[in-house]
């Protein structure tokens, strides 16, 4: 079974990694961008029996630092 | 508009940062994990009227790189 993580910090949290690309667009002539966050996606191969209580798990404990960042696990169907 | 934009490695292309998390989550005593790879999730909040084409223009000169990336571009309604 594909999961994918999605970790994005929280609103409020500085976000210069976001800022740097917001900017970088803008010096390539890209208008009409208000606003550009960053943050990590990862893609986990598991075994069909693993449960969402685990993955919450391996989020909180590892994947995600729940200071500052959230978390969206998704399943992919078929995958 | 919020637009998401989903970076992944290319199959094939090693990924030293999966490979320490895949460690990592095995040393924590998680187990029935096959693989893990990393990836970037950026998220643009967007002028209504941005085209597609221009979306696509931007991962392909500044957020992804095209030897060794992947991306997908998702719009997320309601956002």
């Amino acid at each position: 079974m594909k999961v994918q993580i999605h970790i994005s910090l929280k609103p409020g949290v500085l976000d210069p990694q976001g800022r740097a690309i917001h900017h970088s667009l803008e010096g390539l002539g890209f208008t009409g961008v208000n606003d550009v966050r960053a943050g990590r996606l990862i893609e986990l191969d598991v075994a069909d029996g693993m449960s969402d209580g685990q993955l919450d798990e391996m989020c909180q404990k590892l994947l995600a630092n729940m200071v500052i960042e959230n978390y969206r696990i998704e399943k992919l169907e078929n995958a």
